[in-house]
C-alpha cells in the first residue's frame, strides 16, 4: 500500500530492476540501469514500455539522475510520447541543456499539450528568440494567451497563473451548470471552484465545488455563491499571493487585470512551489550563495560563491586592520592573539541566531509595530543574560589556564559586551535593510559578522591593553 | 478588488478605523485601537461586531498583535463566538498561555466545533491532565475519533488527518452519490475527492470532485474511478506525507491504517504548514536557534539557544588551544596574529555555503547516487578554484601591505588548503550525518567551522613557522 508502488501498478513484484522506487523512496538503481540498458541498445519500444507508468516528477526525476547525453537520447526516443510537463521538474540547468537542444518545432509540439503556467514556466527562460519562434508555431488561441502571462513581470502572479477556468453566469441554475460541465469537452485539466462572472468577467463569486455538488438542481448560483472570496491581482508578486494561500487555506484563486477582469487563476500546486522556493531562497542568501542547485555546473557554482566571498574577505582584511592596531599589545602578551579569537566567534554565532529569527520573523510578515519592539527588547535581554553566562564560563576557563585571574576578568568583560553588541545588530541590521527596501536576508550575515568580529577583537585587546597597562 | 477588502466586505471605506489592514497587509493601526478601546471599555457587543467579518488567521493575527491581557480579555469577550481555529494560526507559547487560562469546560465546547485536524492540534500540546479532562467533556463520537489521532505518533500522518472524508462503494451511479451528498447533512466542511472503498474500507480508487461532475448521472463509480491512487500511511513522518503531495501535486489524500483501511484524510493547507515549518527547521538549525518563535519569551529564549553557545565556546577553546601551539612563532612574528583570521574566516564562508547548498540537497531528497559523486567532485573543484582565486587575491594584499613577498605566499598557500579543506568538509560532513541518520541541519555548522578554523589556524601559523624558520 505504499504510495510509490501505488502509482506504477503492477510493479510489485518484489525488490527487482521492476520495482521504480526503492524503501526510502529513491529510484531503484537495477530499474535505472535497465533504462539505461534500453537507451544504449536503441530499444524505443521498450524504452516507452518502463516510463509509460511514471508520473511528470518522476520523469524528471529520472532525467536528474541520467547523465547530460543520456537525458537527451531519453527524450528523443519517446520522441511524441515525451510528456513536456516532466521538465517543469527538473533544475534549471538540465531543463536549458534540454530545451537547447531539442528543435523549436519539437519544443512547441510538446508546448502546445501543456497547461498554460506550465508552458509559460518552460518558455520564460529561453533565448528571446527561440521563444518567438516557438510561439509562432504554436496556434493562435494558445499563442496569445501564452503571450498574454509572458507579458506579466517574472515572479507576478500573472506568470504562474493558468488562463484556463470555468466562468458561469449568476443566473444559472446548479442543474444547468452540471449539464454544462458534461456537454463542455474543453475543460481545465483539473479545477477546484467555479467563477461566477457577469458580462465583462468581473467576478461577482466563487463556488467550490464541493458545496456546489451538495446543492439541488433547481437552485440558482447566486444563491450559493459565496460573495466574500479572495482575488489576486496578476502583476502582484508570487510570494504576496502565496501569503494568501496560506493565510485563508486557499486551493485555487482567481487572478484579476488591472481592470478587475477574471484572467486566469493560480492553483495551490504552483504555490507549494513559490512557498518552498522562497524559504530556499532565504536559506541560501543567508549563508552567502546565489540561485543555486546541485546540478549547477562547477563554473556556474564558482560564478555565484565568488562575489559573497570577495565581500567577506574585504570585511575579513578590514578586521585584521582593527587587529593590527594592537600590535604592540599583543607582542607583550601573546596570550591574547591566542584568545581573541573566542570572543569573536562567541558574538558571531549569537549574532547568527538573533538574525536569522528576524530573517524569517521579516520575511513571514510576522513583524509588526508592537512586535519589533518587543523583540528588540526580547534580543537585548537575552544578550545581557548569554553575556553573563558565557563571561563567567570563559572567564573560569581562562582564568584557570593561565593561571591569571585578571586575565579572566578581561575577556569576560569582553565577552558581555560583544554578546550584546551581537543580540542588538542582529536584529537591527536585518531590519533596517528591511526598511531600505533591500531583502534582510542577503547582506545581514556580512554586516553582523562583521560588527561582532570589529568588537570582539576591539573590546577584548582594548580592554587587555588597558587593564594591563599595554599601550 | 484587493484580497484583504473581499475578505471584510463592506470595509473599503477608506483608511480609516473600518479598514481591517493597510496597504502592505499589515493589521491597520487606527482599526487596532479601536478594538482596545471596545476591550477595555467592556463593550462585548461591539467587539463582536469588529471581530465578525474576520477569518481565523486574521482573528490569530490580531491575537499575535495584542499584550497577554488583551489576548485574554478579547476570548474571554467573544465567549462562545470565538473560534478556536484562530489559535491554530498562533505561535505556540500564545497558544499555549490562552488555553492554560480558559476553563477546560469553554475549551471543550470550542473544540467540539471544530474539525479534527485542528481540534488535535490543539489538544497536542497541553498536560496530560488537562487534556483528559476535555476530552472526557466531549460527545462519544468526537472523543474516540481524537484519541486515535492522538494515539499516532507526534508529527505522523495520523496526527495531522481529518477524519472526516466521504467514502463511496464501486456499484453506485453518480447520480446515486449526487443523491447521497445533496442528502446527507454530516458532511467534512470541505473535501475535494471521494474515496472508492470496499466493504472492509480498503481504498479500491479515488475520485477528483472535477471528473465527477463531468460525468453523466448513469455512469457507474468503477468506471470513472482513479486506480492508480496515492496513499498514505498514518504512522509515516508528516514530512513523507508532505513529499508526496509535492511530488504528485496532490490536494487531498488517504491515510490507511496498518491494515490498509482508510481511516481520514490530509489536505493541502495542513501540507503547506509542513512545507514552511519543515523549511523553517533548517534555516533555524543551520544557525543554531531550536524551534524558537518571535513571540517566545526572553527565558524560552535564552534556554533554546545556550546549548548550541555552549558546543561554540567548547569549539572555540579547543581551536584557541591550536593556536596555542604556536605561542613562540606569534611571538616572534606578530603579523601572523593579526592575518590569521583571514585565513579562518575565508575557510568558514565557503564551507558554509557548500554545507548550505547539501543540506538543502539532503533534505528535498535530491541527492541520490550519481548525484552525490558528482557534488562531490564539483565542491573540491569549486575549493581549488575559489582557494586559487583568493590566494591571489590575499597574497597580493599582504605583499603590499607588510612589504614581504613572503609572507604573502604564506597566507596564499594556507589559503588554498582551507579552501579546498572548505568544499570537501562542506559537503562530507553533512552527508556523514545524514547516513547516521541525524540531521543535517543541526550539526554540520558546528563540524564544519571547526575544522575551517582549526585548518586554517594550523596552515597559516604552521606553513609560516616552517617558512620563517620561527620553530
Amino acid at each position: 500500500m505504499s504510495d510509490d508502488s501505488e502509482m506504477a501498478p503492477g510493479l510489485e513484484t518484489g525488490n527487482d530492476f521492476d520495482v521504480f522506487r526503492d524503501a526510502e523512496g529513491r529510484i531503484n538503481v537495477l530499474w535505472l540501469e535497465r533504462l539505461r540498458a534500453f537507451l544504449d541498445a536503441d530499444r524505443a519500444e521498450d524504452v516507452a514500455l518502463v516510463m509509460e507508468p511514471l508520473h511528470a516528477s518522476d520523469i524528471g526525476d529520472v532525467l536528474e539522475q541520467l547523465h547530460a547525453g543520456e537525458r537527451l537520447a531519453l527524450v528523443r526516443s519517446l520522441a511524441d510520447k515525451f510528456d513536456f510537463s516532466a521538465l517543469t521538474e527538473v533544475d534549471e540547468s538540465i531543463r536549458l541543456d534540454i530545451m537547447e537542444a531539442l528543435p523549436n518545432a519539437d519544443i512547441a509540439r510538446g508546448v502546445a499539450e501543456l497547461d498554460n503556467d506550465d508552458a509559460v514556466y518552460l518558455l520564460e527562460d529561453l533565448e528571446q528568440e527561440d521563444r518567438d519562434e516557438i510561439l509562432s508555431a504554436l496556434p493562435t488561441f494558445e499563442r496569445l494567451a501564452l503571450k498574454r502571462s509572458l507579458d506579466f513581470p517574472e515572479d507576478s502572479a500573472g506568470r504562474r497563473m493558468q488562463t484556463e477556468f470555468i466562468a458561469i453566469p449568476p443566473f444559472w441554475t446548479v442543474g444547468q451548470v452540471i449539464d454544462y460541465l458534461r456537454a463542455e469537452k474543453d475543460l481545465p485539466d483539473e479545477f477546484y471552484q467555479l467563477y461566477v462572472v457577469d458580462a465583462g468577467y468581473t467576478v461577482l463569486g466563487t463556488l467550490p465545488l464541493d458545496k456546489f455538488l451538495r446543492t439541488p438542481r433547481a437552485t440558482k448560483i447566486d444563491e450559493i455563491m459565496t460573495t466574500s472570496f479572495v482575488l489576486v491581482k496578476a502583476d502582484e508578486d508570487q510570494e504576496e499571493a502565496a501569503r494568501s494561500f496560506e493565510r485563508y487555506d486557499l486551493v485555487e484563486v482567481g487572478v484579476v487585470d488591472e481592470s478587475g477582469r477574471l484572467v486566469g487563476v493560480l492553483t495551490i500546486d504552483d504555490i507549494v512551489d513559490v512557498i518552498h522556493e522562497e524559504a530556499d531562497e532565504d536559506i541560501k542568501l543567508l549563508a552567502g550563495v546565489g540561485d543555486e542547485d546541485v546540478s549547477d555546473s562547477t563554473m556556474d557554482t564558482v560564478k555565484s560563491r565568488v562575489p559573497w566571498l570577495v565581500i567577506n574577505l574585504f570585511t575579513a582584511v578590514m578586521v585584521s586592520f582593527v587587529i593590527g592596531l594592537f600590535n604592540a599589545t599583543i607582542e607583550q602578551m601573546v596570550a591574547l592573539a591566542v584568545l581573541m579569537p573566542i570572543v569573536a566567534s562567541m558574538g558571531g554565532n549569537a549574532g547568527a541566531q538573533t538574525m536569522t529569527v528576524t530573517v524569517r520573523a521579516l520575511s513571514m510578515r510576522e513583524l509588526d509595530g508592537r512586535r519589533v519592539r518587543r523583540l528588540i527588547r526580547r534580543e537585548m535581554v537575552v544578550g545581557v543574560v548569554n553575556g553573563v553566562i558565557f563571561a563567567v564560563l570563559i572567564g573560569i576557563v581562562t582564568a584557570l589556564r593561565y593561571g591569571d585571574l585578571q586575565l579572566g576578568i578581561v575577556i569576560g568583560i569582553a565577552m558581555v559586551i560583544n554578546m550584546i553588541v551581537a543580540g542588538t545588530f542582529g536584529i537591527l541590521i536585518p531590519l533596517t535593510l528591511d526598511k531600505l527596501k533591500a531583502d534582510p536576508a542577503i547582506a545581514s550575515a556580512v554586516f553582523v559578522t562583521t560588527v561582532t568580529d570589529v568588537i570582539g577583537f576591539f573590546a577584548f585587546l582594548g580592554i587587555a591593553g588597558l587593564w594591563f597597562g599595554l599601550f
